[in-house]
Order: C-alpha cells, then sequence, then structure tokens
C-alpha cells in the first residue's frame, strides 16, 4: 500500500505549486497528477458544474490506485469536498484548513485577508474554517477572477501596467480592511505574488495554500504510517485533458524542472 | 423544412453577437443557441480538443432538426469548419470569409488587420481568406488572449487602466502595420469595440465578424429558400453547458433584451 502514488489534482497547472512542495518534503514518493487543462478555469463556473468535474477528477484518480488525494484546487476544497471525502477509504487533503490554520497563528492584528476564484469567495469556506478555529478574528475576503487568466497567459510581473492595475482593484477591500496576512486561496497565485506583494503594504504577510497543504499532508502521511519506505526519486505521472506538449511547457515555470516527455493526455468525459 | 430553426453556436456567450444581428433581420425565424459555457474558453486550447468539442457541439445543433447551421465562434470556424461541414445535408456557415469579404471591399490601403485567439491566428484562416480573395493585399494579424476573459469578467471599458493597457499591447502591431480596416475575428471583442478603437488611428474601420456572418447568412437563406413564411415572433431557445442563470444575466448585455427563464442546460458529454 505504502508504495502506491499520491494522488493530487486541480482544475489546471496551478496544483503543480502543491506538488512542487511534495517533492522537495517527499522525493521518495510516487505522485500521479492530474489537470483539467481540457475544460480550466472552474472558478467561474456554476457549483453544480465544479462539483461534476471534480468528481470526474476524484475517479480518474481513485482508479489509478492511490494512497491519498490531495485536491489542489481551492474552487474543488471549497465547493466539492464534502461530496469527494464522503466515504472515501483513504485520506483526502483540501487546501482551505492547512492554510487557514497558519493564517490564524500568523496574524497579529486578528484580520487575514483571503484572495480566490468566485467560486472560491462564494462558497465561504475560508471565513468558516478560520471563524471556526479563533471566532474573535476578521475575515474579508476578495474574488479575482482575472488572475488565473492572467497566470494562464503569462502576464504576472508587478512591472506590468494592466497586472498591476487589476491587482490594486481586487486587493482594494483588503488593504482598507487592514488585513497583515493574506491566504493566497487559489494555486495559481503564487505566481502573482511579486504583483500581490506590492498592491499591499509592507510587512504583509502572504500564505501559499498549496506549499502549506502539501507540508501539512507529507506530516499527516507520517502519523498514519502511510510514506513509502523507497530510497529510490519517486515516479512521478502527470494526466491532464488538453494537449500534454503546451501543458509540459507550462509545466516547467511552475515545478522548475523539466518535464518534457511525462505528461499524458486523457480524457474524464 | 422552412420553419425548422437555425442553429447557432458559440463556445460560451460571444456568438449571442451573431444572434442579435440575426433577430433584428429575421425576425420571423425560430433560432436555437447553443453556448458550451462549461467548457468556455476555446481559444487557449488545442486544436484537438476543439475539434471533438466543436463536434459535439454541432451534434447536439442536429439533433434539434435545423434547416442551417451557424458556426458563431472564429475559433471554431478557423480550426473545425471541413470537420463539421464534411458531408453535411444543411448550409453551415462560419465567421471567417463574410468578415474577409467585406474588409477586401472596404480597405483602401490594402493593409487589413485581424484580432483573434491565439487558436484563430495559429490556424491562418483570416489570412488565407483574404489572400484568396485578392493576393495583392497585406495582413496582420494579434492575438488577444486576455480579450475573452476580460469581456467575460465585464471589464471591457476604455476608461478602465488594465483594459487599455492590454489592449494597446495587443494592438501594437496591427498600428505598426498600418492597417486601415482591421477584423473583430472574435464574437466577444465587440464589447471591447471602444477600447479597439481608442487603440487605434483614428478612421479605421472595424468589421464586427459575428455581425457580417449574420447579414450573410440571412441573404443566403432568403436564395435558397428557406426562410420561413411564418408572421408570428420566432422562437428562441438557448441551451448551455453550465448554469442558465449565469448565462441570462449576461446574455442580456449582449442581446440588448431580457431572456429571463428561456435558457435551459444541457451536457453534450
Amino acid at each position: 500500500m505504502n508504495s502506491n502514488p499520491i494522488g493530487v489534482f486541480d482544475s489546471g497547472i496551478g496544483g503543480l505549486t502543491a506538488v512542487k512542495r511534495l517533492i522537495q518534503l517527499l522525493p521518495n514518493e510516487n505522485i500521479v497528477y492530474l489537470g483539467d487543462t481540457g475544460r480550466v478555469p472552474y472558478g467561474s463556473r456554476s457549483r453544480d458544474t465544479i462539483l461534476k468535474y471534480a468528481r470526474q477528477n476524484a475517479d480518474f484518480l481513485l482508479r489509478l490506485g492511490i494512497k491519498a488525494m490531495i485536491i489542489a484546487c481551492n474552487t474543488v476544497s471549497s465547493t466539492a469536498f464534502d461530496d469527494i471525502s464522503r466515504g472515501a477509504s483513504i485520506p483526502i487533503f483540501e487546501v482551505i484548513n492547512p492554510p487557514s490554520a497558519l493564517a490564524v497563528r500568523a496574524t497579529n492584528n486578528g484580520k487575514i485577508g483571503v484572495i480566490g476564484t468566485k467560486a472560491t469567495v462564494r462558497s465561504g469556506a475560508y471565513r468558516r474554517a478560520i471563524e471556526s478555529l479563533d471566532p474573535s478574528l476578521e475575515v474579508q475576503c476578495a474574488a479575482c477572477p482575472l488572475f488565473v487568466p492572467l497566470a494562464e497567459n503569462g502576464r504576472t510581473s508587478p512591472d506590468d501596467v494592466a497586472v498591476m492595475a487589476i491587482t490594486r482593484d481586487y486587493l482594494a477591500p483588503i488593504v482598507q480592511f487592514g488585513a497583515d496576512t493574506v491566504i493566497l486561496g487559489c494555486t495559481h497565485y503564487p505566481l502573482l505574488r511579486a504583483a500581490v506583494a506590492r498592491a499591499l503594504p509592507p510587512g504583509v504577510t502572504l500564505i501559499d495554500s498549496g506549499a502549506v497543504t502539501a507540508e501539512y499532508a507529507a506530516g499527516q502521511l507520517g502519523a498514519l504510517g502511510l510514506l513509502s519506505s523507497s530510497v529510490d526519486t519517486g515516479v512521478r505521472r502527470y494526466f491532464v485533458t488538453d494537449a500534454a506538449e503546451d501543458f509540459e511547457s507550462l509545466a516547467g515555470a511552475f515545478l522548475g524542472a523539466d518535464i518534457s516527455g511525462l505528461a499524458e493526455q486523457t480524457s474524464l468525459e
């Protein structure tokens, strides 16, 4: 069992920010990644459509015999976690609670900001997670619907006038609110980290939901006795629902590693 | 036969720019529209994925007994027209050739600009269409991958700093080229018409591919004897692959009419 792969899925390439951290922490684990690149983005779609796509992603990974699953997509985690985890026989991790717990520990002024997709903000999942840990904390959320298209089109630089104008618009309620800690509540957003930091006052703590979840999952898998005993570098497989070549070239930027020839196209429908 | 509906499809809501013109010209025609809102946008996806989605859209409309089809999506028209029209027993219209023919007549300096999605530009379809009509004309294309996300998120104003920065970036090669006629080669782009006009020198002619195609199709249907003889206002049905309510609220802006309660969600998979 414990040499079975860890399954990770996202609507597209964003979940690779979690995979990157997972590989750093657990280099001997086998990992299978699924990115639904043929239907990305999820964040502006309706709840029912997100539920349907999430179920298809999870079923695909389960058929591959994974020993644990990381839902490396905030939109899916906030909308479909209960649906996917109900009756599951393996541990399933989501990207809402681990970064929320870290934000609760990190804040000094009791004001936490959360940025995410429309669906993530609409779900209220971050607010519930933070308030359940400490009801005295204040939470301000802001939807950033153009961040995923910007990231996927390679426009992420804080020196890009359009990027900064959009980022300042989106972050304005967070700045006005006075958050000292902000959760990047979408696994694509670390690519826009420099722009987000520039739009916020100096000294605000930024929390990467994908990386923090990878850290949490690694600890839990150890505690559950589910880690591989292999001393070899793990085998990583990448599945996508659009062309594998397009994914491979973008994935390199996320992972900081060349994965040419490692991705395969599949169909979920 | 001639009271059967005209079928129109697009990746999302953009094709409604063609429907709007069709309703103005042929108010008594029954129209069935399909927007694949659960998988929009198409323009950044691979050729094979676009072919697959296009086939599913076309088959859905054909099963409804349409008398003619308008592919109101430049990405699909430029990538999948041959595949869809092969062996078809009804007229099928695409949004590449009608605006190309108009641009060829409109240009005075022989320089035509085309803006579209990555897939439309990659296909070379506009260049081939224009050069086949007049090989002496020069064509400059420019991909505008963020225009669809901007339009779908309601950011279209030329007074929006981000919109104008992105628009000026994308239009720069067209401005440098010196086009006197520019085809809006995506049915979403009329929403950004004011921004595009501001990024171009005064006096440049802008051609709306969806509206021009509706005009062309209306004329052809008349010539083919396929128009309805009904004197009643046509029945219009709208199908989408994501939530109908979300579509209805956005569609009003495209159509300039309230279609509350007229849209239905369907599945193509």
